[in-house]
């Protein structure tokens, strides 16, 4: 086999199952057929098939009001193939502890009326486009997870734009859902679509451009996040936020999850990357007090739970291992490269960045301390880690800060288990999972980490029991998910660490 | 009248009255008369009479479970002297819209349970001290009100300790409640108070000190928000948290609001600047997003409202006009300072550090923005500032930020009239003010500013047209107070301009 070849293969994470990507990128009998199926009905294009668009894709299928024929697209590339081949065949591409996504998923298969492609022909067919996809930050780091520097890339977002535009109808709605540099909807997405509709000879005043961001939340409530929830919206002009508006209406529960409409898209746009900036900071706050704490002799898990019960201060947040996910990790800097790049400001959003700045290091932060700490070397030490994913009960790996972690301890010369009960397959690494716990703790090792703040760690009798009956290691638990209970019944065998919880 | 006689003069804001300060400072009869009055009960002696002492003596006086007879105690100077007086001449010290104030200020009064004195002979008599006086942070600032370094000068509240400790009997609890350097009750206050009663020969097995934190709020709820809250507490060692246990319990409404016991006093006394400093760098950080709004075109208050809808977005913060008030204003540099100086850390608290910086220089900004707006100069203009309490619908001006823009105003030239429903006089300047906002308005003006945002300013019809029966002026809401239709009124015929409010 050739690299050619190799990059023709896109494989499913989910079954494992290879897909040859075709030689010839063709599928409008693939859509027409589709279309036929569902005379009358509205069309929906889906722009992207990853976290948010794919499951945006069911929720649409199974729009509350209307029905719609929705088709999903993605790109034709070893990364995404598998999940359009894989939403035809019968296999949603996402695993997820939902229990409506597979309700949804099957009810939308009997209707028929979720489709998935690679080819920009569906655009032609859709009365709404829904982009879903990324939008990457270009985060230059040192070693030490220092970020030196960044860049935003439109590019590859211009190039989706631009395939919509060349293809649409003159009369679509383009709603954004893409977390983008505020200043985009208006500067960016408008000006490119009418540009394109000019260009071939079409006029833009039936074009309706519109932001609405989602605030999915992959795990037990995946669907309601998008569904039953709060949303945000605003169009470039009147008759796009209207259109907006209808097209939300029928699709998300605002009886109950009203939907707010904001002045312009730059508004929309910013509310979003503010809300994961404020999140990120907050986090990013709690670093010091964390480090300030173990200096004092200060448990910081109980002084933050003293301050919550205010109801003033229930948001306060605890630090752990360090940030992950897509969002956080990047929102603060798409904003501050939109102060500057789209609005011409000389002054980014310094204090944003820096909170991405400080959450960055703190997996180094985590490894140098369990370094300080440990007796001897680490290298050749066996370590079992507990969890991979970047959020609790969920197995999403985007952006993990386990992996800073994880790099730092194989530089160290450590031989790394992973566990985790949601992760079989960890993509960025391209490592397999072996999920049973007891297996793996059956095995000698000198040192586990709680890695992760999944409820498998906590509250286990089970577990602790097990660990107790191990010979003497080193536990070290980044996340603070051990009670001081547990912690001082592990102390009587083990060397036991917790971050910032200086009092143990 | 010589300068050493008018420093004999102690005048209350209250009455108006002046009282002369003792030449011989004597008060053991008071105190031992007071004392004969309540044979058997329990002696408690709150150091301080400022906003959170004189109150707390209330509280005490008015226990729910037990009948202590109570000291008040401060120092026989022109600020504090009047408090003395005042208090034992049946005028309670401190103006507030709390009707329990009054309420149990009379109770007080009949069961004459409430005495205050400046004599340090009262602590001999104490079976438990509150400390509630103020541990200062010594700012240097530039005149662009930039933070250009700060100390803490720990000698005044030593000093107080030093007075407790010479005179206090062996078995005393002492409960340190103001808000200090994490760190200070096992540093400073134990070995200080260890080290008096060892001078005095007496031994130090029965002294008990802990710290437990207020979060009081001058307004409407005063009383309730030092009766009817959360409290955290801790002692330096296990028979003082015992104490502080018990004494709280007859004071508090613990069965409401149960009490949180922490490890150890370093840990409470971090958990109430950690609040503060939360708070702090919640504005801080809002204070770029607001330059950005006014760059985008975009209103951060609806933004804000949008994300508040989300739980866990609810304490999003508005940054206004700057941040004042005892608390947020040193308390990220008390902490900061704590880490360096008790604890020997290398680093400091940045980030909290730089939340105050940018706090610091809001009220500059919202000057050099008035500036930039205002067409012509501001010299020789007549300038109407409603506002002077750092907080909505109470009369506090401590640290107001209103301050820093009323400076900057004057260096301009500006004439300047001041209003505030809630403020007769300000103490910091030694400006008494006309409370009648009509009045006031009857004369002509050229700016209007919003600087504090009381209720009487809000949706309050009849100011907006009084306003718009004006001359033309500028109209500058630096809190966000007029909704978008009275900035629409005012707008058709005055310039307006808010803060944040980028898409007027």
């Amino acid at each position: 086999m050739t690299t050619a070849t190799i990059n023709r293969i896109s494989k499913s994470p989910v079954t494992g199952k290879e897909y040859e990507i075709p030689s010839v990128l063709d599928d409008k009998a693939g859509i027409d057929a589709f279309i036929a199926l569902h005379p009358g009905k509205k069309v929906v294009v889906v722009q992207g098939l990853g976290f948010v668009g794919s499951v945006m894709g069911l929720v649409v299928a199974n729009a509350l009001t209307e029905e719609y024929a929705v088709i999903g697209i993605d790109l034709p590339t070893p990364a995404s193939y598998w999940k359009i081949r894989s939403i035809n065949e019968g296999v949603f591409p996402i695993i997820a502890s939902d229990p409506k996504i597979d309700l949804y998923y099957q009810q939308a298969l009997t209707k028929k009326n979720y489709y998935a492609t690679y080819d920009s022909h569906a655009y032609s067919k859709a009365d709404v486009v829904v982009v879903d996809i990324n939008l990457d930050v270009q985060k230059k780091s040192a070693k030490n997870n220092d970020l030196e520097g960044y860049d935003v890339d439109l590019t590859p977002f211009k190039k989706a734009i631009e395939a919509i535009g060349s293809n649409c109808k003159e009369e679509v709605l383009v709603l954004v859902e893409t977390t983008v540099p505020p200043g985009t909807a208006q500067k960016i997405v408008r000006p490119l679509l009418e540009e394109c509709l000019t260009k071939r000879g079409l006029t833009t005043d039936k074009l309706k451009v519109g932001h609405s961001y989602e605030r999915v939340m992959p795990g037990p409530k995946y669907i309601d996040s998008i569904q039953n929830f709060y949303r945000v919206f605003a169009g470039t002009d009147e008759k796009s936020a209207e259109a907006v508006e209808r097209f939300l209406r029928t699709v998300i529960r605002t009886d109950e999850y009203p939907l707010t409409r904001l002045g312009n898209t730059n508004a929309t746009e910013m509310a979003k990357v503010l809300e994961n900036s404020f999140r990120a900071m907050n986090i990013a706050f709690m670093v010091e007090w964390s480090r300030f704490a173990e200096e004092a002799g200060v448990d910081i898990y109980e002084v933050v739970n003293a301050i919550r019960m205010r109801p003033t201060h229930k948001n306060i947040m605890l630090p752990g291992l360090g940030v992950g996910g897509y969002c956080l990790t990047k929102d603060p800097l798409l904003a501050s490269w939109a102060r500057m790049n789209l609005f011409g400001s000389e002054e980014k959003l310094g204090q944003s960045e820096k909170g991405v700045h400080i959450n960055d290091k703190m997996p180094l932060y985590a490894f140098e301390y369990l370094q300080s700490q440990y007796t001897g070397s680490l290298a050749g030490k066996k370590v079992l880690l507990l969890g991979v994913s970047y959020l609790n009960d969920v197995g999403d790996t985007r952006y993990t800060p386990v992996e800073g972690f994880y790099d730092q301890l194989i530089n160290a010369g450590c031989e790394i288990t992973l566990h985790d009960p949601h992760v079989k397959y960890w993509e960025e690494k391209d490592i397999w999972i072996n999920q049973n716990l007891e297996e793996l703790l059956e095995d000698e090792c000198d040192v586990v980490v709680v890695t992760t703040g999944h409820k498998d760690y906590r509250s286990n009798e089970s577990l602790i029991n097990t660990l107790l009956s191990k010979p003497a290691a080193f536990m070290y638990d980044t996340i603070g998910v051990w009670t001081k209970d547990e912690i001082k019944a592990l102390g009587e065998k083990h060397m036991v660490k917790v971050l910032g919880r200086g009092d143990l």
